[in-house]
């Protein structure tokens, strides 16, 4: 059983990296198995398609990256402190990724959102939830900022989906660029996106 | 010859239209053929490879936002009012698409650069070609209305960047949602982005 469970790790990761470097629909069942370097059979013991596949996937990554933000949005410090270094550390993950492998692979969630959102529903709900999931996490952050008369904003939950929105923009350029330093932005956008107290033309200064 | 070039117009169309429903590595020659209605043969008379159709899909789509854009971008009206006038023609425009087919498509150049800009690097320089010049003409209208002191921005082609992102992000999230309504915070966003008049916590009230 040992090395059955060993099997599933293997394709997962393969199938992430494959899914990084080429998107989802290129992939066949056959290429990620020789990736894997497991037998077709293994395959498909484990999961029943290549979309139920794809959702281990998202989970699997959604699980490291939740863990990742939970962490820095409850470090003990101010929350607009927390909100930065969530950016900084997707900047230093997506510059890690492009050492790596070469180029900027960008978000895998939203990657998959515009490739196949419109075409399983399993996975465009998925998406959805982890999307709103990040969200409730931003808006927590920004609600603690909006107590502390921090930021203006009133709507903490729409000024959260912007912020994230911006992030989604940003790391599509970098990925577009093969640039992080794109993302060097995100930090003055939210600002001003929030009202914060060193708003207003922040955008330009960063 | 008028024949031929029918040909050529409609494997452009059908092309488009199976990569807004299902991107474009999950598309082939013969599909795209045989929704335009011509023989195969056809295909290689006008494209050299399906990259090549690819970036002629790119650029024909191009050609119809760039004269959409110019339009409005140069209205009679004040330099803001120009810009909202191109997020609500945005929204309009993702409404209608999502009307006539079920869904909303998001952006073609956001979906191929999320799906294809680190596969082949002619995609890559066609669509930063395009996304520099959608950044120079929100600049150029940032730059009038600095002038006029309607925004505080100072960078503003880091703004109009920053713009242009923001926009990016909320397509990413009507498409996700198949909702067009996300589109409306666009231009509360933008305000809040450039520093202008009504800024200032905006996000929150749209």
């Amino acid at each position: 059983m040992g090395r059955t469970s060993d099997a599933r790790e293997k394709i997962l990761s393969a199938a992430q990296t494959l899914i990084e470097l080429r998107g989802y629909s290129a992939l066949g069942v056959a290429e990620i198995c020789k990736t894997a370097g497991v037998p077709k059979g293994s395959f498909y013991y484990f999961f029943e398609s290549k979309e139920a596949l794809a959702l281990a996937v998202i989970d699997e990554h959604w699980a490291g990256q939740k863990a990742d933000w939970t962490r820095i949005l409850n470090e003990d410090a101010a929350p607009l402190d927390r909100l930065r270094r969530l950016f900084e550390e997707t900047e230093a993950g997506q510059r890690a990724g492009q050492q790596s492998c070469g180029a900027v692979s960008g978000c895998l969630f939203g990657n998959l959102t515009l490739e196949l959102s419109n075409q399983t529903e399993a996975i465009r709900m998925r998406l959805q939830e982890i999307f709103e999931a990040q969200v409730e996490m931003v808006d927590s952050v920004i609600a603690e900022a909006l107590e502390r008369h921090e930021v203006t904003v009133t709507d903490t939950r729409e000024a959260a989906r912007s912020v994230v929105a911006q992030l989604e923009g940003q790391v599509l350029f970098a990925k577009l660029y093969n640039n992080t330093q794109r993302l060097g932005s995100l930090w003055g956008n939210s600002l001003a996106l929030l009202g914060g107290h060193a708003a207003g033309g922040v955008a330009a200064g960063v």
